[in-house]
């Protein structure tokens, strides 16, 4: 069974890579390496059921050749779509960098599945799709969706495409809700900015807003074990699920405190008087995640405070 | 007061454009004359404060050149955006289509607001947005929105980067959701489709479907009606609305019979076996217009077999 895996020298597609390939599945591992990097995949590029190739999915005709050059002659039963940009904040400033590598990513992607008859279609979506609909517990059907970054605008849109997709050709999708998600290897999100910062001067840290977003995070591990369960769970059609710890997250400033008191030396932490950490930055959100619950799902998700203790012990 | 409306020379882009232009609005008109007419705006083109210009929104050069030459020099004030594909059935097909005219013509007028300084932007949405929902009575914050058809995606797409651009430079946004709508002077939609069916041959009329999928219909100027009013009542912030009648709709095939008997002779209406008249297209849904009722709107809307009656007897 030969798979496709895109962002795959990302955190979670370097992970998903690792299981799958040890699992026994051929993958081919897609990446333009602009945040992931090749060292992330350095232990998967020996061994003979894995492909890496560097490809920037967001230009069709690169991605048209490619399949015809070198993935054609595998049957992909299916595309794990985990690229995406991830500087959420840089996206928000210049709409272009969401629109090419979070949404054109996918719908590029929709079309080859088209061509070449791919009809399984996984896809790494975002708790950023809901916008900022305040106190309310987020359940799969909640709405209004009125993202407030470009990054959640193009997950959405992406979203939206599969959907009509799975009308017309693809058999099976599934639309993973992320949320904050960490572990190893980090390439972005909060614990890397704050890492990056107190290594470069271990006396101050200066915090994004001011340190009341409170955001949930889940461990990487947690996270491949629920969509692997997801996969296996679920039949044809469309499935959307939020995957996510059940608690209401963990402040930003707590976050800044542990890294300080680890890394730290006397660190004197700075927050701003803002309360979004730039545009696009939800202040806080709580996910419902009962529709997972009620598929099956036991194993106990680490809450936000454990995942945040266990990434922060795994990148020294 | 200068404003643009795109897609001028369709149904509700020449019947605004009237409006606006009555009302002493200086209107710059643009269409590709895909779908729309010039003669649908020719009695507009005399007039001295309407402007019209042949363009594909999809090509941001060009867009940007057009701004450039011929457009800067006017303040704008808002962007009323009317254009898209209309041919739904063509689009689920080949998604390029609703991509192109439906998606990316939002996006890039969206990044003309940020480089202009335009604040405020309305948005010709749809039904479609909300896919499938079975017998869900469909409000603004219904879910989960997963459209079946290009358009729909498309959509819901173009919604999600007004929304981000809300957040960072638009000051207003607002986004009409459109039920059917008909009326004069009609460029698509099933009244079109079965007049121009029953000219070629007034004997006999192919329904696609089994001629029960349930649909709600507008005229053209109760929907106006309906859009000015919310412009007018609604301040700063993006604001959402579901546009329609109360009823649950009307029957293809009683459209059919309505239209055979006006213009048929003797005509034999056929109808197929499946439930859909084709991939994408949505059997039966229903709004809930709570939320347009409670901003104050006190004109009666038509119903769909009022607003079918009036279409078929304007376009003779």
């Amino acid at each position: 069974m030969t798979i496709i895996i895109t962002g795959v020298a990302g955190l979670i597609g370097s992970n998903l890579s690792t299981k799958m390939v040890n699992k026994g599945y051929k993958v081919i591992g897609l990446d333009n390496l602009k945040l992931g990097k090749l060292d992330n995949i350095k232990h998967l590029i020996k061994k003979k059921n894995f492909i890496f190739k560097k490809i920037n999915l967001d230009n069709f005709e690169n991605l048209k050749k490619l399949f015809k050059n070198n993935i054609k002659k595998n049957k992909v039963s299916a595309i794990w779509h985990l690229a995406a940009n991830s500087d959420i904040q840089k996206g928000s400033k210049n709409f272009d960098i969401d629109y090419q590598d979070t949404f054109l990513t996918t719908f590029n992607l929709i079309k080859i599945c088209k061509i070449y008859s791919i009809n399984k279609f996984y896809f790494a979506s975002s708790s950023a799709i809901y916008g900022d609909l305040k106190n309310l517990k987020l359940k799969e059907d909640s709405g209004p969706l009125l993202p407030i970054s470009a990054y959640g605008s193009s997950k959405l849109s992406a979203e939206a495409f599969i959907s009509c997709a799975k009308e017309s050709f693809l058999k099976k999708a599934l639309i993973f809700r992320f949320p904050n998600v960490v572990g190893r290897p980090l390439t972005h999100g909060v614990i890397f900015d704050f890492l990056k910062k107190i290594k470069q001067d271990p006396r101050k840290l200066n915090v994004l807003g001011n340190g009341k977003q409170k955001k949930i995070y889940m461990h990487v591990s947690d996270l491949l074990d629920a969509m692997l369960f997801i996969e296996r769970k679920t039949r044809k059609g469309i499935h959307v699920f939020n995957i996510g710890p059940k608690d209401k997250g963990i402040l930003v400033k707590d976050i800044a405190k542990k890294i300080a008191t680890r890394f730290g030396k006397n660190t004197k932490i700075n927050y701003e008087k803002k309360k979004q950490g730039w545009v696009g930055d939800i202040p806080s959100f709580h996910y419902n995640i009962s529709k997972l619950l009620r598929l099956g799902f036991k194993k106990k998700i680490s809450n936000s405070d454990q995942a945040i203790n266990k990434c922060i012990s795994e990148n020294k």
